[in-house]
C-alpha cells in the first residue's frame, strides 16, 4: 500500500462525511455550554469506572444513567464492572456522583441547568432535576475523547442552562410513515444534543397517522394501514418523556385534512367523496366551520387526543388554507357576512376560537401555525411561526406566546450554517424585554414530502445539532468555523443510538451501483449536494408518496462536508498558503477518472446513467482549476464549465461551485 | 486516479463482503428453484411496467405486490405508473400477471409451489395459493438484474416447490432483547429467501420477555422492562403471517427458567429468591414438576398464549434441565421413586406428559428439543434435534415428527458452507420411506449470547439464506462454489429491507477508529474471522449480558469473503494458473502497511489496541507469501508464522492460514 492510495482513502472518508478527529484540546461540546473552563485535569477511564446517583427516586434517570453505562462500554470496549445505577445503591467511592434535588414535572418550565466538574479524582454532576442531570449526561459523554492511548473524558468545569425553554423537532408522520423505530432513534438523537420538543405532526392530506377509537373510520380509511396505535403512541410518548422529551402532537386543521374527510365527507367543505391525497403541495379539502356536527365530533376527537396524549399543548395547524372550497360555499359565505366575519381569515380565527374553546375544556394549550394569529383569540395559546419573522414579531408584541420554525426547515436542505445564523430572538426584533419573553424557542421541521425511513435520518443529522445550539447556547455562540469543527464528531457519535445518516447512505450507493465498488460513486456523492428550496419538485413534477426515494439526491447529504473543506483550501490559498496551493490540485484530482468508471460500471447499473453528467462536469471542474493553478489564471471556457456545472443533474449540483468562482476570480 | 488505486479499492470491496456482480448468464436464484430453464428472453423493464392479480380477495397479497413495487422502483429509480395491486383493479394488458386458486391458511401443509415464466412479451406466474404467489414473486426479484444499460428480469422458465414443508429462523429473544424493528427486518429477510417458520425464543434464564396479563409479576419482575407486549407480539404475528410466515412461540420448560422463578420461586425445585441471570451457560433453577399448582399456572398461562399466538405449534423447550436441583429435593427424588420414573430424565417425561395433555387442552401441538424424545409421549408431538443427527433419525424412526437444528447453529460463527451441507435427511439415515416423512424441515438458530442488535443482522444473513436454500431446494443442489457464487449478490439485495449487516460493520469501524479513517481496518476486518462454537466464552470469561459487543470480534463477519477469494486463487495457482501468480502476492500486499496505520490511529483510538498483534500477524504472513513467491519455497519460519497467528488475537483468527499451509505445502 503506498501513500498516494492512503490519501486517496482519506479524500474518501472526507467524501463520505467523517473527518480525522482533531487532535487539540477543545472538546467537541454541541449545544456548546454556558460556561466552559478547561482544566487538563482529565480523567482517565477503566473498567472501574462507577457512577452513583443521589436524589429521589428516578426510575426514568436509573435508566438513562444505565444506558449511559452501555454507551461508555460501547465505545471503549471495556468491560465496566457496574452494571445498574440507582440511588439505592451503595457505590463505595464513586467515580461519578450525580446529585439532584427533585423529579421535574415535563413542561414548559422544567429546569434544566447542571453544573458539571470532570477532575482526574473524580466527576460531579449537579442538577436541580433529574432531567437536568440527564442533560449533564451528554455534555460529560461529549467530553469523552482519547489521548496518548487512553480513554479520558476532558478536565473542565461547566455550568451550564437553556437559553430558550422549547427546543424542538418536528417530524411530518403523514407524507410518508415514520415507524416507531425510526422516531426512537432520533429521539435519542435529540436527548444527545438536548432538544426537548418532540413535535409530532401526525395528519395531513396525505394520512390520518393515528388510531382513532371514537371514530375508527379516520385511521382506518385514512392511513393505507400506516398509523400508529395507542399503544404506539404511548411507546413513544414514554420513551421521548424518559429522556426528558415532551410531545406535542398536531392535527392539522381545517386545511390538510384531505385524509380525514376522506371517512367523513360531510366535514369538508365542498361534496365528496375524497380519496388519500398522493401527490405534494396545497390542496383544496377544507373543513367546513358552519358545520355545527363538528364540533360535536371534535369534542369527542379531543377528549380521546386528552387520554393519550400528556402534554400540556396540542398543535391545531392552521397553515395553508387555500380558501378554495369556503369560497364556493354558499353557506359558508352566507355565514361569513351574517356572522360580520369579513373574509376567510375571519372565518378561520372565528374556527380556531371554537376549538380553542374545546381544548380549553379538554384541558390542553392551543398552538398553531402563525396564520391562526388573531386579536380575537386570547392570550394563552402559541403561534408557531413558519412564514417569517415578522409573524413571531408580532405574536410576540400582541402578548402571545411563540416559537420560530421559520428558518429552520431541513427539509429544504439547505446547510447547517444557515439555520445555525437564524437567531429566534434576534436584536433586530422591536420588543421590549418583557414582549421578548413571549418568544419560547425554536422547532426545526422535518417535512417528509421527499424522505422516508431510509433517508430522514440524513435530512435530520448532523444539521439539527447545530440548529439545537441555536436553541440552548448563548446567543453570541455563532462562531460558523467553529461549530462546523464541533459538527462531525458529534453527528459521528450519534451512530452508537441507531442513525443511520452514514449508514444508509453506504448501503444506498450500493443500490445504485448493483453491487459493484462504490468508490467512484462516493466520491462524486461526497461533492455534490441536492438542489435546495423547493426545485426539486420543479425539476422532477412526478414526485408523489410512492416515488421512489433511492437516487443521487436523495443519497447526497443536505451539506458536502468535502465542498466546504474546498472553500477552506480556497480561502487558504487566497490568503497566499503554499500548502493550500500544492493541496487544491490534488483535492479534485480524482474526479478526472470517475467519468470513465462510471460509465463502464453503468452497463450494468442503469441508475448510474443520470449521474454521468454530474461525473463529466466534475471532470471538467477538475481540468479547469488544474489548469488554472498552473496557468494562474482562469482560461476563456471557465464560466461556461461553471455555469454548465450549476445546471443540476438528477437535481443535484457540485458543491464547489462558489468556491471555484471566487478562486478564479469570477463574478457572475 | 490511477489503476492501482482502483485496485486497491476492489480489494476494500471484496474485504468488506460486497463484489462486483458476476456478468454471467446465470442468475442469482437462492434457494435455487426446482427446475429452471433460462431462455434468453429478457423483460426489459420500464416505467409502464404493470402487475395484475387474478384470484380471490387476499389483502396480504395485495400489499406484498405493493411492496413488490416499491422495491423495483426503489432498485430501478422509475417511477413506475402503477401505484398499487389487486384483483379488483382492471390493467390492460399487465406485464406481468399472477394467477392463484386460493387463500392459503397459514400451516404446515400449505401449498407455497409456483411457476414462472419471463418472457420479453410478458411474465406468467401461477400458484395454488396466495403464498405461492409471493414466493414466486421474490424469485422474480432474484431474476432482476441489468444488462446494456437496461434493467430486465431474466428470460426463464421455472417451476417450483419446496423440499420440506418447515423452513425456519430462530430467533433468541431473551439472552438479549431484540426490539420489533430488528425482528420485522429480519422476517423481511426470512421471505426474501423463502424460510417460513419465525421461532420466538422468548424466555430464558436471562430474561422473561412477553407481556403476561395472568401473571404480570412474570414479565414486571422478569424482563428488566424489556418485553413484548400483547398488541407487539400480535404485530410480529401480523407481519410475518403477512409474508407467509408462521411463528411458533418457545417457552423453555423446565430448565432454562430463572427468569420465571424470579417472581415465582416456589415454582422452582430449590427454595429461592432469584434473581435474573446475567451470565451465560446452564444454569440451576428448575421448575418443580411435583408442585401441582404449577399445572394450575400453566393451565392458565398456555390460554392466555393460546389467545395471543395463532399457530397450531408451540414450542416448550425442554432442553438442557441439568438435574442438580432435583437431585437435591428429596420430594422430588421420592415422587421419582413412587412412581417409578427410574431417574430424572423419567420424571422430565412425565412433566412434559402433563404438559403435553394442557397443550392438547388448549388445542396446541408441542414441540419440544430432542431431550423431550420418550417414547412415552404421543406420537403427534414435534421433536426438534438440536444435539445430532441420532436424535432427529431415533424421532423419525419411533414415528413423531422432527426438525433439525443441530448443523445449523449460526451463533458458532461456521462457514455458509458448513451448514450448507448439513442435509435434514441425509441418505446415511436409517429410515424407511414413510418415516423419512417424519422429518419436516429445519431451523437456523440464532442464540443470543454474543449478539446484540447491532450485530445480529451480521450473524443472520447472508449465511442463512445458504441455509433456506438447503430447506427448500433439491437435495442434490449442493455445489459450494455455486452457491457462494449467488450468495453475496443475494445477501446485497438483502439491505433494501433494511438489514444491517454490512452498513453496521461500517459504522462499528467508525467508532472502533474513534472518527478517523477505517480503510485499513477495514481491510484487516475484512481478512479476520470470530474464532468458531463456544470458543469466544473461553478467551473472555468475562461476558454477561451487559458487557461490550463493540469489539473486533463483534464486527468480523462469521466468514470472510476474502479468505475464500483468497482460498480459490491458491487452488487456481496450485493448479499452475498463470494469472493467480501475479495475483496472490498483492492480494497480501496492503497488509504489511496496515500495523503502522493502525498503531499511529490507536493513539486516538485506544479500542485498536487489541487488534494491533492481528495486524502484525497479517504483515508477517503477507511477508511470508512474498516471500514464498519469491523462493517458490516455504522459509524455515513459515510454520511458526503460522502458528503464531493462529492464536487467537481479540477473539479472532485470519481466515487463510488453511490456504497459506496448503500454498506453503505444510501439515500441521
Amino acid at each position: 500500500m503506498n501513500r498516494p492510495i492512503y490519501i486517496i482513502s482519506l479524500l474518501i472518508c472526507i467524501a463520505t462525511g467523517y473527518l480525522m478527529a482533531e487532535n487539540t484540546t477543545k472538546p467537541n461540546l454541541m449545544p456548546w455550554p454556558r460556561s466552559v473552563t478547561l482544566t487538563g485535569n482529565n480523567y482517565t477511564i477503566t473498567k472501574d469506572f462507577s457512577f452513583a446517583l443521589k436524589g429521589p427516586a428516578s426510575q426514568r434517570l436509573n435508566d438513562y444513567s444505565a444506558r449511559f453505562l452501555r454507551r461508555l462500554a460501547g465505545r471503549t470496549g471495556l468491560f465496566l464492572v457496574q452494571k445498574y445505577v440507582s440511588p439505592d445503591s451503595v457505590i463505595a467511592n464513586p467515580v461519578l456522583t450525580a446529585t439532584y434535588d427533585s423529579i421535574a414535572p415535563l413542561s414548559i418550565s422544567m429546569n434544566e441547568s447542571y453544573t458539571l466538574s470532570v477532575k482526574a479524582s473524580g466527576i460531579q454532576l449537579h442538577a436541580v432535576s433529574d432531567i437536568g442531570i440527564m442533560r449533564g449526561l451528554e455534555t460529560l459523554l461529549q467530553l469523552f475523547t482519547a489521548v496518548n492511548k487512553e480513554f479520558i473524558f476532558t478536565g473542565a468545569e461547566i455550568s451550564d442552562f437553556p437559553r430558550f425553554t422549547w427546543r424542538g423537532l418536528m417530524i411530518d408522520c403523514s407524507r410518508h410513515f415514520m415507524p416507531v423505530s425510526v422516531l426512537k432513534r432520533n429521539i435519542d438523537g435529540m436527548a444527545a444534543v438536548k432538544l426537548n420538543v418532540f413535535h409530532w405532526h401526525l395528519t395531513d392530506d396525505q394520512g390520518f397517522r393515528v388510531e382513532c377509537k371514537s371514530f375508527p373510520a379516520l385511521h382506518e380509511k385514512g392511513s393505507d394501514g400506516n398509523y400508529f396505535t395507542h399503544e404506539q403512541v404511548r411507546e413513544v410518548i414514554a420513551y421521548a418523556n424518559a429522556r426528558g422529551i415532551r410531545v406535542v402532537p398536531e392535527f392539522d386543521i381545517p386545511g390538510h385534512t384531505t385524509s380525514w374527510v376522506v371517512s367523513f365527507p360531510e366535514f369538508a367543505s365542498a361534496p365528496g367523496p375524497y380519496q388519500i391525497e398522493r401527490k405534494w403541495g396545497v390542496f383544496n379539502p377544507t373543513l367546513n366551520p358552519v358545520n355545527e356536527d363538528l364540533y360535536v365530533f371534535f369534542d369527542k376527537f379531543f377528549a380521546e387526543m386528552r387520554e393519550l396524549f400528556n402534554d400540556a399543548y396540542i398543535h391545531i395547524g392552521g397553515d395553508e388554507n387555500n380558501g378554495k372550497q369556503w369560497n364556493n360555499n354558499q353557506q359558508i359565505k352566507d355565514f361569513i357576512t351574517a356572522n360580520n366575519l369579513k373574509d376567510n381569515h375571519g372565518l378561520q380565527t372565528w374556527f380556531s376560537k371554537r376549538i380553542q374553546q374545546l381544548l380549553v375544556k379538554h384541558n390542553f394549550i392551543m398552538m398553531g401555525w402563525d396564520e391562526i394569529l388573531h386579536p380575537d383569540l386570547p392570550k394563552n395559546i402559541v403561534v408557531h411561526s413558519w412564514r417569517g419573522m415578522k409573524y413571531l414579531e408580532n405574536a410576540a408584541k400582541q402578548g402571545y406566546m411563540t416559537v420560530l420554525s421559520n428558518g429552520y426547515y431541513i427539509d429544504l436542505c439547505y446547510h447547517a450554517s444557515t439555520h445555525y445564523l437564524v437567531d429566534p430572538a434576534p436584536d433586530s426584533l422591536n420588543l421590549s424585554p418583557a414582549e421578548q419573553k413571549n418568544i419560547l424557542g425554536g422547532e426545526a421541521t422535518m417535512w417528509a414530502e421527499l424522505i422516508t425511513p431510509e433517508t430522514i435520518d440524513s435530512r435530520i443529522w448532523p444539521r439539527t445539532a447545530a440548529i439545537a445550539e441555536r436553541f440552548w447556547s448563548a446567543k453570541e455562540i455563532r462562531d460558523v468555523n467553529d461549530m462546523y469543527k464541533r459538527l462531525l464528531p458529534v453527528s459521528l457519535r450519534l451512530e452508537e443510538l441507531g442513525l443511520l445518516h452514514y449508514a444508509n447512505r453506504d448501503m444506498m450507493m450500493r443500490r445504485v451501483t448493483n453491487g459493484q465498488p462504490t468508490d467512484a460513486l462516493s466520491l462524486l456523492v461526497g461533492i455534490l449536494e441536492p438542489i435546495k428550496g423547493y426545485t426539486r419538485h420543479h425539476e422532477k413534477q412526478s414526485f408523489i408518496t410512492i416515488s421512489p426515494y433511492t437516487r443521487l439526491a436523495d443519497i447526497c447529504a443536505p451539506e458536502s462536508d468535502f465542498g466546504r473543506e474546498f472553500a477552506y483550501t480556497v480561502e487558504k490559498y487566497l490568503s497566499g498558503n503554499l500548502q493550500a496551493a500544492a493541496e487544491l490540485p490534488r483535492m479534485l484530482a480524482a474526479f478526472e477518472e470517475i467519468p470513465d468508471i462510471l460509465a463502464l460500471q453503468a452497463e450494468q447499473a442503469p441508475m448510474l446513467n443520470e449521474i454521468l453528467p454530474a461525473a463529466d462536469n466534475m471532470k471538467a471542474l477538475a481540468k479547469l482549476l488544474h489548469q488554472f493553478m498552473h496557468d494562474k489564471k482562469a482560461p476563456a471556457e471557465a464560466k461556461d464549465i461553471i455555469e454548465k456545472a450549476r445546471k443540476p443533474v438528477a437535481e443535484t449540483t457540485p458543491a464547489i461551485l462558489e468556491s471555484m468562482e471566487k478562486l478564479l476570480n469570477l463574478t457572475r
